[in-house]
């Protein structure tokens, strides 16, 4: 059997890469959250992070351990969000240059912003054409290296760093849950949570029309869906990955899911009383916490809250429409 | 001369007070908006404080120091806005029965929260009847201790814990700018800045629409005028206090204005780049910090957001307005 992807030794190797360019995010707490979950709860507030999410993380990890010659030719990258812009910023920081795939019909903000950190932008026809085959073909005509969004060690590692942060500042914790898509949030957290706090139980939390992840988990292989109807769009992969998939099994303890209804109430509750915006697939682990599929009754729980990228239109009408 | 009505001793003692149960909010910094600002701009997030607003910081300071026979009589505020639910979370906390008079058409969402902290709320007519009257009637009927929304001691010394956290986390500062309603906020901060960052300049920024303090500062005389129009809810007071103005004449250097538009596009940038809900009060120093009146040219400055407790509905509307 191979070895896992990354152990906890990568984990804080990539914290030392980021520490001094990602935020060091705040840990909030609310009492009225915990009154509602009956525990107390800590959100690691990634919504807060540089890009608005996570994924600065381990774009920067990944990017910051090209060799000289990757470094000069440069990084591409498909995606139509959050690790678009995490690649796009950290290559800037790091002087190395970035091509980003993205869909031709992307919200012209997220266009904007990924031009506004430097990177040149290729589209492609969503409905046509294949993202994978068009990254790929640029990497071998150009010679840049391919950083996927999340199965890749490097990614896993330097996401991984959330719950490092999270359980450094507030200590032990008896359960993390953290959302999940392709794996590399909570394969990186699982990976620091168990190292940290042993016997911590980690959760991770999909929307309930994608859940490939609890199926693959249950299973015991890597089941492949379509691209699921949900308003979590950070977590519509269609499935886990090679390298993610086998750190789950090992180190995540189950796999929930919530339905988009939990979570706009989510976010309204971190809108209305903790004042914060926190984007849909921001919103699973939450979701979870508030809810009544896990006891947490009188424990210490640490929520992922993985990012805060929601446009501000849809937004304002998902508030006004409870 | 009397002497002024608080020092940096003040405001130190408040904070040991209140330390175990205020949030130390979380200072952020955006690159976005130091380029915007072309400066250093240092955020603390009063918008993430208990009952979302820098108010509650004061009220504990205030009712801490109530002696046996106050607090077993109780507390007696009048508002409409944060000081009622500062006031009556840190009563509760306290054990002292705490009683609120608020108009009669407040939003239901804030007289069910005060009432969810336990307080006993009396509504008045905002039209036919003074809030101050009643409030002072009941204080003698039922020997309950007024506490006044910003001109007190203890209020001031209280809100001046925000500057002092601040300063002792990101050090000295260049400036600082604070928001400017009855001075309590103000006059605090600015108490704290020029004890601990000799040479930090002050500034305390108002509505256009309700420029009284700027008036008072310039003329040397505390300067009324009518209830303002204003966006900027927190700041539509009347007039400064007996023991804020003398306070903010030696320790501030100046008071500017904003208009409501400027409020609304900083607090579109919040929710957009900072994904924070930052109320139109809570947004006046911001407002300054990215526009140019100030030469902010490559210096430290610290940035009060004083509140986040925005109807949610409201809030929806102005992101979509623009």
């Amino acid at each position: 059997m191979n070895p896992l992807a990354i152990s906890f030794d990568d984990v804080a190797a990539a914290h030392e890469r980021i520490a001094s360019v990602a935020h060091r995010t705040p840990v909030l707490t609310s009492t009225t959250a915990d009154t509602l979950a009956g525990a107390q709860l800590f959100f690691k507030c990634e919504n807060l992070q540089r890009v608005g999410a996570f994924k600065f993380r381990g774009a920067y990890n990944a990017i910051a351990q090209f060799d000289p010659d990757q470094r000069t030719r440069g990084v591409v990258a498909y995606s139509s969000g959050n690790h678009a812009q995490g690649i796009a910023l950290a290559a800037r920081l790091l002087g190395v240059p970035a091509v980003i795939v993205m869909p031709h019909d992307a919200q012209a903000t997220k266009l904007a912003a990924t031009r506004a950190y430097g990177a040149e932008v290729v589209l492609y026809d969503r409905y046509t054409e294949d993202r994978d085959a068009i990254g790929k073909g640029l990497a071998e005509a150009r010679g840049l290296t391919l950083i996927p969004p999340y199965d890749h060690p490097h990614i896993m590692a330097g996401q991984g760093t959330v719950a490092k942060e999270l359980i450094e500042e507030v200590g032990s914790l008896d359960v993390l849950i953290a959302p999940l898509g392709g794996g590399g949030l909570l394969s990186g957290c699982a990976t620091a949570a168990k190292a940290m706090s042993p016997g911590c139980i980690v959760i991770g939390v999909e929307p309930e029309a994608g859940n490939d992840g609890q199926r693959s988990f249950r299973s015991g292989q890597i089941v492949r869906i379509e691209t699921p109807k949900t308003i979590a769009d950070g977590a519509q992969t269609q499935f886990l990955g090679q390298h993610t998939f086998p750190v789950i099994q090992q180190r995540v303890d189950d796999i929930l899911t919530v339905t988009d209804g939990e979570l706009v109430e989510a976010m309204r509750f971190f809108a209305g009383r903790m004042k914060m915006i926190v984007e849909p697939t921001g919103c699973l682990a939450a979701a979870v916490a508030f809810g009544q599929q896990l006891d947490l009754k009188g424990k210490r729980v640490g929520v992922v809250l993985s990012g805060g990228n929601v446009d501000l239109g849809n937004f304002a009408k998902l508030l006004q429409a409870a």
